[in-house]
């Protein structure tokens, strides 16, 4: 199916149709000429909406407001700000959230409750509502709005990301486009990342829950940076129906062709995210192959970019093949030493548990590049997973000693 | 009981009555003038013993021949070396435990199934046997040599770690002394650090094994370095008798006071090896009070400790709360954000789960020492628990960017 995916060039969240965004500078962040902290994505009719959010127990009020709202299965905006996660500040948290729903319903001419909230930046800081109150109707929402909405959500990011593809359904060509954030405390299970997709696919109500949901799984629950987890994480799927193709629904080879364009955009940013690892500039790639299961094959590829000692020794270009050993029985899944191979950069490095002569020059060249494939042959079964982490530099310690400070 | 605990000056694992210990340098770690590679801890008179393993599903050779040794509750002699950790050799690496355990029984006068091993150093590398062979019989053991076997099982160590403390059980003196390594791959659940703990004291079968679970679970696991496993962790204690105090037995006074003494010596250990984590030079120690349960407790003490964003923000002096209550949150405990409390060095930053005023020059300056305290109250309940854990610093990127290479 992913052969009939196309790319769409400089395609972002409002590339399918019907959909809008715009952003402004609300003064959340600091100032600079071209940096936006306040944005908006709104459908133009109507759209059934699904979302998936952090599982930290310490939850921003921000992400409280939208699950109550996604409840119904219907949202047609969202409005976003950078700068301030409402996160730690008490009951004001959540009042706050709700009136800058309700800003942006009235600017936006619906109801509150089809408005779903996304905030990411500072913990503990109350949002400055005087500052939203009056920039919110500055906002401008355009066809080609999702830009600046994509740089609107960026903290640490150092560029936004976005992506958009088209494929056809049962005949008619439909498009699903999005964008993300991320950078710190990105994780397996969704850590400080935000992402907003939209699709102008006309979807069943329960298949666009469970597709989301699949997607998020293969894409962004397989990264991390740093291994910690954000109060406000959230992805969320808008789907309007003006392509106006036959309903997809569970079970079709639609349904199929439509997933895998999902999973293609969700991967899409996930890598991005990944590889803006704060101070990082490699992308670590690991694929198991072989295992038990899917999931046993996803908490092994798992373990493997999050374990600390792999990406320090990948920064270093240094085929440190122990230590991803070491990684591989690190995550509670019983595995056979003497059956596993491991590559990096497809260059094979151990066989049945055991290193083989290899050209170590040949390797550390291999690793010298901005991506590094770390392939794990486990030989027990029909399993495969991919995740993807950043490597671990000297700069994110830099960069993480003195963030608030 | 802790007050009752007397620390022994220079102390170590050769204090407690009747222990042994010498090391040699065998070529298996890099020359220096003071380098010793292969040593040997010896009980003059049998002993039973417990002991502790990694859970690391790639374990080392060495591991499981001590496993299988020490079942039968009985060892009387520990051979280990540095520099090599015999793991991922495939089947060679069994027959070499099998070897130099025959050889250091050899040496001792002993039978193989009285005597354990242990391993530390790279993976992937097989024991050299000939080195070994030439070199155990050179080891004397002496009643003063538990400072040379410290030498020998460091690693990546700056020093040795060394402890001893006496103890009064029913009216008899007892001591208790021990020894560890660690550096990297520390973390909760016991990774790449070895200790042996040694008791002149005269303990019951049963007891020796729950105390010294009991004394892990406390120390060894509540430690963190950089979130890794190994494949070769083991905690071992021996315990001779020599003491001649009247047999300590689960529930007795005379247990609790045993215990004690074994967390103390167990929990020095464990502080220190956090302490000189890879690049680290601060301790970090978050104590969590007011949990529902002392697991409860435990997993958000150990979660503090392990975030990669907490430790780079202690390195950096920044009372970054946020990244707490983010670690908080993010160990899958219920929690209710509306009642922690946070202090940093005793100082209280955050009560009702929001920031309070407080001067962040105070704080900072309280951060700039070598131990920082943070201490989260949930106000849930009586749980409590202490993790201690090393700083992230630019310096344990550089070091483990080039370990092997």
């Amino acid at each position: 199916m992913a052969e009939m995916v196309e790319v769409i060039p400089n395609g972002t969240v409002t590339s399918p149709k019907g959909f809008l965004a715009g952003a402004t500078y609300a003064g959340l962040k600091t100032y600079s000429p071209d940096k936006l902290d306040l944005g908006l994505l709104v459908s133009e009719k109507p759209s059934i909406a699904a979302g998936v959010f952090t599982t930290n127990k310490i939850v921003s009020p921000s992400v409280t407001l939208s699950k109550t709202h996604i409840k119904s299965g219907k949202a047609q905006a969202i409005v976003a700000n950078s700068g301030c996660a409402n996160t730690c500040v008490g009951n004001q948290g959540l009042k706050d959230a709700h009136e800058v729903v309700k800003l942006a319903a009235h600017h936006l001419g619906m109801i509150p409750e089809e408005v779903l909230i996304c905030s990411t930046g500072v913990i503990g800081v109350e949002l400055p509502m005087a500052l939203i109150r009056k920039s919110i109707s500055n906002i401008n929402c355009t066809s080609d709005g999702g830009h600046q909405l994509a740089q609107a959500i960026m903290t640490t990011d150092t560029h936004p990301k976005e992506i958009a593809v088209s494929v056809k359904v049962n005949g008619k060509k439909i498009t699903i486009g999005g964008i993300a954030k991320g950078s710190g405390m990105i994780h397996p299970n969704m850590a400080t990342m935000l992402s907003f997709i939209s699709t102008d696919a006309l979807l069943e109500k329960n298949f666009l829950n469970d597709s989301l949901r699949e997607a998020v799984n293969s894409s962004f629950n397989m990264i991390d940076v740093d291994g910690d987890q954000s109060t406000n994480d959230s992805v969320i799927l808008l789907a309007n129906g003006i392509a106006d193709n036959e309903m997809v629904e569970f079970g079709t080879p639609a349904a199929k062709t439509f997933q895998a364009a999902l999973n293609y955009v969700c991967i899409g940013l996930a890598k991005e995210l990944a590889r803006d690892g704060e101070g990082s500039t490699k992308l670590i790639e690991a694929s198991v192959e072989g295992a038990r299961n899917i999931d046993d094959a996803r908490s092994i590829a798992r373990s493997v970019v999050t374990s600390v000692l792999v990406k320090a020794a990948i920064h270093g270009n240094d085929p440190n093949w122990g230590r991803i050993m070491m990684a591989v029985g690190n995550c509670g899944v019983e595995v056979d030493e003497s059956k596993i191979a491991l590559y990096i950069s497809d260059i094979c490095i151990v066989e049945e548990g055991k290193p083989i002569p290899y050209f170590v020059d040949a390797v550390v060249a291999a690793m010298a590049g901005n991506d590094v494939s770390l392939k794990i042959q486990l030989n027990l079964g029909k399993g495969t997973a991919t995740a993807w982490g950043s490597e671990m530099t000297e700069e994110y310690v830099t960069f993480n000693s003195a963030y608030t400070t």
